[in-house]
C-alpha cells in the first residue's frame, strides 16, 4: 500500500501490538527513569522537525521518535517514585477501556447518538455509588444522577452553573456581582477559577477561615453567610472539600450541610482527591453529612486505577444542572430526546461532544472488583501511615498537617530554607518527585501515596533520600 | 496471580492485543452493521449486572460482553454508511496515538508536569498553522499562539472569556447584563452556551440575519452594533462560522472583520466543521479574512482522521486568555512557570487537568504527511459534488442550500412530510444513517460525507436508497 494511505487492518494489528509491547516494557522500566523531566525549556521541541512533513512517514520511525525525543522530556507519573501533587495512578485494563473507545470513535452527547454510551455511563456511575456507600439521592433512578465530567474543575463549574441556575430561577434579572460562593483558602483554585468563568469574580468568593488542621469552621461560614444576607448579597454556592489538595485536610460537611441548607445555598462536596478512600468501609467518616449536599465529584482518574479523564460529578436534583446547560438546535432534535424517556449527556456538561469514557471505568471496576480495588486503597493508606510514624519518631523532621489517608504533609525542623532545598535538590536527582505547598505560611513537602506499582520499599527509599538530602544540605551550611 | 490484582505485563500483553485485534476486526465489519443502533431506552442497561462485582472478573468475560451488550447497542459513527451530524472520522494512527497517551498517563496542566506534553502540542498546532495556511499571527513565538482543546464548544467559551476580559478590562464593574455576543441563527448552539455559562445569558446572543445562502449579512452585524452601541451597550464577541453545522454556509469573514475591529470587539472564527478543507490550496478561500480574527477554532476530530477529543484553537493574542483563566496555588507554583520563559495550558483551557492529547495528531500528521490528509479531504468533497449532480438532475429530489465542500442538504419536492419519512424510514433500516436540520422553516436532509472508509460505492448506495424509499413513501400515500 501506498503510503499515505489508511493503515489496513493487517498493518494495524502490527503496530497496535507494538504500542502495546511498548507500554508494557515502559511500565516495567519507568521505576529506573528519572522520575522529574531533565530538560530545558524549549529543549524538546529543538530535537523536532521544524516544519509538518509532506510525505508518509513509516510508524515505527515515529515510535521510535517517542522514545528518541519523547520520553527524555516527560515527568512520569506512573512511576513509583512519584509523589508529587496528586495520585494519577492508572491501570491495564484502564488503557485498554481507552483504546477500545478511542478503536469505536462513537459520540455519547445525546442518548441517541450511541445509547450504549450513555447507558453504560448511567450505570457504572450508580455501581460507584454503590461502592462508595455514597446517598440514594444521587441514583439516577430519582431526581438525581451522575455523569462523567473531564476532572473535578468541570464539576465545580457545573455544581457553579447549576446552583445559579437554582438561586436565580434562571433570570439574569439578579447582578452576577450579588451571588457569593464560599470555600476555604484550602480548596481547589477550580473554585476561583468557576467563579470568573461564570462571570461572578474572584471576589465573589468568599473565603472561610480554617481551624489548626486546615479545614473549614462550620460557625465562621454560618458568620459569613449571615453578614451577605444581611447586606442584601445571595449565598449561591457553599464548596466543601473533602480531601484537600495541599495537606487533606477534611471540611467538616454534616456542619455546614445544615448551615448551607438554612441559607437556601447548593452544597457541593468536592472530594476529587480522597472521595476514592470510601471504598473502605474504615474510611467512610470522610463522607459524614453528605446526604444533604446538593452534588458531589469523586476521581477515579486520581486514586482508583483509571486513567486521566473520568472524574464521576452527582447531583441530588438534576433539573437545575439541564436547565442551565440545554441548548437545543434543530439537527440535535431526535424522537427520544423528544420522549423524555433518555439522559441526554450533553446537557450536564460544558462541552457537546464526549467520548465512551465509561468503558475503561467500567473495565477497571470489573478487573479489579470491589475486593480488589479496595485492597488497593488500603495498602496506599497503609504506607502512609508507616512513613506518619516514621516522621514522627524522627529529631530532624516534624509533620506539618493530619495526614488521615495518603497524603503526608512533612517539614524539616531547621525551617523553610531547610525543607525547599530539599525537594530542590531531590527532583534534580530524579530519584523521587514530591510537590510543596504552603501551610500557615511555612513551606510544607507533600508526600503523594498513590501510585500503582508504589510498594513500601519505594516510601522507605524516600525517607532515606529525604533525611540523607536534609544532612547534606546541613552539612554545607554549616561549612 | 490472584484476581484483582494489577495486570502482569504478560498479561497486559496478551489482552492488549486481543483488543487491538478486536478493533481491527471491527474496523473490517462496521459496514456490515446496522449504522443506528436498534434497541429502545433502558433495553442496554437491562443486560448488565444491578450491583458492581465484588469479585474480579476474567478480561475474557469482559470483552465479551462488549460483543454481546455493547455493540448492539452503539451507533456505529466509523460505519461508511454514516452520514449523520458531522464527520468523526479517525484512523490508526490516531487510535494507537491515543493509546499511548493512556499508557504514559502524564499531565500537561504545566510545562513542568510533563515538558514534552506541552512543546510537543506548541509544535504540532504550529504544524497546523502550516498545513492550513493560516494567519502567523496565531503561532506560538509572537504574542498569539495555538491549545487543544477537548471541543470546539469550549473553543467558543475560551474565546468569550477572553473577549469578556480584554473588553471589560478584568473588572467585574461593567454588568455583564451590557455585553452583546453576535451570531447567526445557524452559528453553533456552543455560542449560546457559552454566553450562558459566561453569565451573559441567552438575551447576550443577538442574532444577525443571514442570506438567501444562509451566511451572515454583514450590512446586518453593522446595524446591529451601532444600535447596541447607541443603547450604551458593548459589543464583546462576534462569532463568524466557516462552515455551519446545518448546511456548511459560510459567514464572509474578511467584512465581518472589518466591521468588527471597527467597534472594538473580539472575532471569534468557528471553523470546527469544515476548516480542515484548507488543507487544499483550492479551499484556502473559507479562510478569506481570517487575518484580522482574534480567535480561530478546527476540529481535526471531526475531519482530520483524529478521534474525538481534538480541537485546535488558536488566538492572535494569549494574554488575555491567561488572565481571564489563571490562578495559581501555591501547589502549582514551579521555576519554570515562573521564568516565564514556558506555556502553562491549564491558563488556556476551563480544566486544570490535561491528557497527552497531542501525540495522536502528531501520529497523525506523520502517518498520512500533508500529501495524504489532502488527498483524503479532496476525495470527500468530490464524493458531495458528484451527489450535488445527482440531485440537481433527478425531478424528485432539490438542494436545499449551496454545497461548498463535503455537506449536501436536500429535500423531497413533495414536502416536508415525505422527506422525513424517508429520514426516519432509512435510518430505522439501518443500511444508513442521516439527522436532519430546517432551513427557512423547511425540513431538510443533510448527507456529511468524511467517513475514513466511505467510498463512492456508499454514497451511490445512499443515493439510491433515498429515491427508493420516497418512492415507497409515496406510493402508500397514493394508495
Amino acid at each position: 500500500m501506498p503510503p499515505g494511505q489508511h493503515m489496513t487492518a493487517e498493518e494495524f494489528r502490527r503496530h497496535g501490538r507494538a504500542v502495546v509491547d511498548w507500554i508494557a516494557d515502559y511500565l516495567e522500566r519507568v521505576d529506573d527513569l528519572p522520575v522529574l523531566a531533565q530538560v530545558e525549556p524549549g529543549e524538546v521541541r529543538a530535537q523536532l522537525p521544524v516544519h509538518p512533513p509532506e510525505d508518509a512517514e513509516p510508524f515505527d520511525e515515529i515510535l521510535a521518535d517517542v522514545d528518541r525525543v519523547i520520553v527524555p522530556g516527560l515527568t512520569h507519573w506512573q512511576s513509583p517514585s512519584f509523589f508529587a501533587y496528586f495520585p494519577a495512578n492508572t491501570s491495564g485494563p484502564s488503557i485498554l477501556g481507552e483504546l477500545l473507545s478511542a478503536g469505536l470513535g462513537v459520540q455519547g452527547m445525546l442518548w441517541a447518538t450511541s445509547p450504549a454510551c450513555t447507558e453504560l455511563e448511567t450505570l457504572v456511575l450508580d455501581w460507584m455509588i454503590e461502592l462508595l456507600a455514597l446517598p440514594d439521592r444521587f441514583r439516577s433512578d430519582g431526581a438525581g444522577g451522575g455523569v462523567l465530567q473531564d476532572s473535578a474543575s468541570s464539576a465545580t463549574l457545573c455544581a457553579l452553573l447549576a446552583a445559579r441556575e437554582r438561586v436565580t430561577g434562571g433570570s439574569g434579572d439578579l447582578p452576577a456581582a450579588q451571588l457569593v460562593v464560599y470555600a476555604t483558602a484550602e480548596a481547589h483554585s477550580s473554585v476561583e477559577k468557576a467563579a470568573r468563568i461564570a462571570g461572578l469574580g474572584s471576589a465573589a468568593v468568599h473565603l472561610i477561615p480554617v481551624d489548626d488542621n486546615h479545614a473549614m469552621r462550620p460557625e465562621a461560614l454560618d458568620a459569613a453567610l449571615a453578614e451577605d444576607v444581611g447586606a442584601g448579597r445571595t449565598p449561591c454556592l457553599v464548596v466543601a472539600t473533602v480531601g484537600t489538595t495541599g495537606s487533606n485536610a477534611v471540611d467538616p460537611v454534616a456542619a455546614i450541610a445544615e448551615i448551607t441548607a438554612r441559607h437556601g445555598a447548593w452544597l457541593h462536596v468536592d472530594a476529587a482527591m480522597s472521595g476514592i478512600a470510601a471504598l473502605c468501609e474504615e474510611l467512610r467518616w470522610l463522607h459524614d453529612g453528605l446526604d444533604r449536599a446538593d452534588s458531589y465529584c469523586v476521581n477515579p482518574h486520581k486514586w482508583m486505577l483509571t486513567n486521566f479523564d473520568c472524574d464521576c460529578f452527582y447531583v441530588a436534583d438534576r433539573e437545575p444542572l439541564v436547565r442551565a446547560l440545554s441548548v437545543l438546535p434543530e439537527y440535535l432534535r431526535n424522537v427520544a430526546s423528544d420522549s423524555g424517556a433518555v439522559l441526554d449527556y450533553r446537557d450536564w456538561q460544558v462541552p457537546l461532544g464526549r467520548r465512551f469514557r465509561a468503558l475503561k471505568l467500567w473495565f477497571v471496576i470489573r478487573h479489579y472488583g470491589g475486593s480488589g480495588l479496595r485492597r488497593h486503597v488500603r495498602e496506599h493508606v497503609a504506607l502512609a501511615q508507616e512513613l506518619v510514624d516514621w516522621v514522627r519518631a524522627d529529631r530532624d523532621w516534624e509533620l506539618a498537617a493530619p495526614a488521615p489517608l495518603n497524603l503526608v504533609c512533612l517539614r524539616h525542623r531547621d525551617g523553610d530554607g531547610v525543607t525547599q532545598q530539599v525537594l530542590e535538590r531531590l527532583n534534580a536527582s530524579g530519584a523521587a518527585y514530591l510537590t510543596h505547598t504552603r501551610l500557615q505560611g511555612r513551606y510544607v513537602l507533600r508526600v503523594a501515596i498513590g501510585g500503582a506499582t508504589t510498594r513500601r520499599e519505594h516510601v522507605q527509599r524516600l525517607w532515606h533520600l529525604l533525611r540523607d538530602t536534609a544532612d547534606a544540605v546541613s552539612a554545607e551550611s554549616d561549612r
